[in-house]
């Protein structure tokens, strides 16, 4: 069985941006760990960062019969991207929703998230062990 | 006089997703009829599809001076996209909107269109059979 | 198969009022026009308008076993009568909704229908020729 | 003292409409059983149904001097109609609102009811039971 | 030139219904006082009341090359019907307004009115009197 | 079978606080007339009061297994408490809600119930007789 | 009995702004013509405008005990000033309100006003023939 | 260090409770793998379940000085105890959020948190498995 | 006479809990101030603190007929507690509410109260020294 | 130190509007005791009333470098003037706000204060006292 | 041709005014500044403050004739003021909007602006230099 | 220093769409004054459009360190684009948001702006000009 992690908008200057608000690990250090991860658990793994919507459904619409669960971290399109959760929803792949911090805590536009509606769970505001969470949990419901 | 067929995100997968909602037929099935519907008509015909917001704006931007009219099934971005709506008004080229689902018998987010403000009609709810009045009605309209 | 159209208040109106924005086809010229396009598919046909909440809702239930499918453009009913829509979601037959304009296309308390819940199919914008693909959408869908 | 009964629109379609959310009760054996309770009790008893607004209205000002209690399910009137509200509050005479199901569990435009402001009491949720308890309140109420 | 009162649901039961609100003077009373006052000045008059949203829709219409102008006090349709709004923009005459409380005192839904939008003029609070106003100011604007 | 009824906060000042409003009838006599009510008619009956949701939240879950039906008026919690809510659908019971005063009647906050959603009906206005019709009809629906 | 009319911001512009909305009728006037049919029915009159909040409520206070009822067009102040309307409420003088347009036909923030709640009566939409009848309905108001 | 667990509303019922929704893990299950879960990483632990906010409070304060970190599913309140949140604040030991269901799947009323604003991460959506997770992210979090 | 102060939830932690927000004072040191205080005035004065909602109420209650004069700090339950609303409206003793921040100078939930509704007076702001004010105030409310 | 007293719109009539909603305490009473109050606690104290918003921004600047507090009752400005709001955050001086009648009771537009956003503390509801305790809090609050 | 720069509520302060927020840049050097920029493009230049609404209203009327353009920053009655708006739009000059800070970063009630919809553009975020670039623009607009 | 210029979707067709209402000015045009009023006072200067909101993203990003300033309009995504947001505050450039007309005129969904909160300043409503103060206001920035 195959997982895909697929990071969305900004997501590529982890560990530049913003560093005392998400830490300074970078996105190729969260994928190293993860694959791993994974790779223990006896589970393949790929990971896919864009900034481009488009690029980002396309790869989901790829991933139908190639990958058995997806993570996503959808970045600024978590918010906006009715599309990003139709491609979701049509694939049919277990999909869980990660954050490295808790939007939940914001009272702004922040805090709705139009992955939700079709994620089967969602781990946020423990940084970069957010991934792990996720990718464990995606595992362990995969593997009933 | 040309006719362009656009159709945005996910409706690629046309046929295999949720046929139960959609029904089985794939797009390619539903460009072959619209292009024989509008032959028959003597209208030239192209579809075009496109995952990506940014491909389908500068599609409708070269259809500028080239196509007489447009049918249009934005996807998600229906209820997103503001430049999507924008590109339309731009060329200034009568544009029918068409949904395979009635989308206001919905009571969530997916009611509200950007793409209505600026089309000239809007066919809902015939499955794929919608694209057959659009396009009837767009030549219909283009003859007068 | 026997189908109804049915039209709200100031329908009849067709043709006389505000011409420049719903033409000047008469409500006669929509009826005769369906009545010949429904019996060259070996459909019957029948029409009926009325400026009453209370007789649209009557001949509704009236339509019971003797209609296959209604089409209805509800005119000012469509945005205020929960009791129109019950009727037709009473009686359990297939029903189209129509409007001349495209309501889509209007900012302000047009742009919600409390047919559209309980209807198949909508189409808006093609002037006279929305009755046309409604009542082509509903005897092709009455067909299968 | 004599008790009128109103039923709005679509009620007297009860017993053939959707049987499995209304039960098979029709609007004659609700009225006949009814009738019963109140002449059990010694009152008068009639009962009035219409699909249409305007003669709802009429028959609550024909109520004024002749009828000691209403007993109203408006249907879809109820969350539409404030002519209807105005004539109950109009005439002054004390009246019960009913509904089958439990409208209150709803969460959309049916939870709300214009009845309500200007009735004494509702009783909701117990099928063709909700009528029972309602003139029996409205029977205790009047004899108070 | 000829002018048409209308008064809607509830209408005639004035000077009966809540005397200390509306005051003791009857629809008749109005009719009668409106009648002469017209008259004086050279007008024709005639009155018409119903519950009926229905009837006065038809009204309305019938309305079109008869009469000049049009007084309303269309009672609790004031806020809920569309299908009146429309009869009104339909006919196109010119409209006037009336109420005999000052509804926009009021902090609840009947503060908003669909007829004002497609009326010239609003007379409101003046009881009886409001009508006598909203005639004066007709005629005198049919006179222009 | 057995019924619970259950009373919320402040509902133990019946008889005493605002008897303009809600009548002299204290708790305990509306406990003893139902009490008498469901011998009569073979069914035991026990009452619980509390001002504390969580004594009430712990009673409801003490009921499975060994109640049949639940009456509940939640005092001011109706408006509040998730977790009442939660209570009634964990534990499955029919559960009929009761008010003495008709709170849809109402324009603010207390309009709105908790309850409804998981109550099968509803009983409001009828002072201490809501009471009697709710469990009149719980005996009702519980013996078909 | 004396009558004061006050005008707010903005109309001593009256005749000069915007003549194609509001006419070429000026301030002064609309002012004489007052005086005059006050005069005529035996009420003393006096106008004041200003566009300072401050001065019309100093205006107003000074108002209490030399003026029987005031007639006011706030302007702008109409739907922003609740120091206007604790003024007028404070002094406890019937008061009329006008506007030569009909504001309520507007969809935006200026179909909400603030002198409404403690006005007795409205007149919109005759232009300047708004004062008159307004002064009109005072007038009797004041004689009963 | 020392760890505590916290149980809201309801969640005592888990295992029997819609097991098809929750799943048949009871809640003593979920407290003994925690607790060796917590032991194997060398931290003590302690779980806490009560139906009344008020015990959860003092819980809350009585943690202070005692635990390092808290793990709450607060059930029902989550969505509705200020006091809950004041609490968490108040004695400001680390806490993570924790849900069985994805909450934020859900349009209605649950998807609001008070919780969410004071702590420092949320996993929802795993089942039992949402608690495991909480604790491994709250020990890594501590551990640092 | 005897005046009775109630604080609510989390407020045993004044002095410990964010002391740059609320200030190192503690609740024993309030409650022994407002003691003499009120003993100075020649008043009785008791003090309670509950972080549990019923205790509150059954708190209240008990105040019929002992207390004339409430004064409370409802804590997180001043924005959720309908309950306590009522408790204080039954009981029909005069209540004055106290916070020691400027609740209203907040833009989130935290600045709506149920308890204000049925206050006759509210201090805000001043730190420890609100609830001097309040009681003073009630004192001298009392003393009328 | 000095402490300057500000009344805004309207409250130059205080004894002699609505008496039996604010007393029959005049203003010059309401001055004349505070300035003892002040005085006697070695302050000096100045009052100014307005009816004109601007009057009061002016007096508001000249009291940079000049005052040490201010106490402010601002009137029907409270719900309205952001530019009254900006004066009181421009000189940086403590000020108290206060309101004669328990604003936060009402459920209008009356309940929103822009004046609290900048105000250290509020007292409302106490009648003419409400000012005292305004000044007691403000005096000691410059003490500290 | 001859530019008035108006100046509203509170801007007086400009420099002595929260330095940190606004700089220390005073009014009078803003003014001086602009008079030169304008002299040096031969446009003519006043400048105008006021922390009156009804001054600036004054003033804006007497510049009709006499000024070709404005420009405007009304501080706080910006957001407020609909007879500033009703001014600017009845002397039909060309206006341009200026604010220093950039008040659309904010999510509170100052990002709407009643003068938006009058004006001919807007500056705002640059500080002082906003007022520069307005006047620039606005020169640059009326050479045109 | 250098500058860099970009633009959303549908701006390349400046010049060719809706002329009328943007002028006949092309993006080439602007680009072209731009680059020559940058070389004048001393800053490198480039330009960027695209109708894909990724690609305007991983322009941003590569600006990190090889820009000093960022001017933009983002067209349609201003509206829209939270990941556009997010990318400007990730690379921490000073920015400036520039639109031709004044959205602020505007009352429908195209006067927010998702831009605004991250950007420093904003010029609207000046045509072409707007990008003209736009740079010199960013020039100027930079250069303190």
């Amino acid at each position: 069985m195959k997982i895909l992690l697929i990071n969305g908008p900004n997501l590529n200057l982890l560990g530049t941006r913003e560093p005392d608000k998400y830490g300074s690990t970078t996105l190729a250090d969260i994928e190293t760990c993860l694959f791993k991860q994974a790779q223990k658990s006896g589970f393949e793994f790929e990971s896919f960062q864009s900034n481009h919507e488009g690029e980002i459904i396309d790869k989901i619409h790829s991933a139908k019969g190639e990958y058995s669960g997806i993570i996503i971290n959808a970045g600024g399109l978590t918010h906006t991207s009715v599309s990003l959760r139709d491609a979701i929803s049509s694939v049919n792949i277990p999909t869980v929703e990660v954050h490295m911090t808790n939007i939940h805590a914001r009272e702004d536009f922040r805090h709705t998230s139009f992955i939700s509606g079709v994620a089967i769970a969602q781990v946020v505001g423990f940084g970069a062990d957010s991934y792990k969470y996720a990718l464990d949990g995606l595992m362990s419901y995969l593997s009933k």
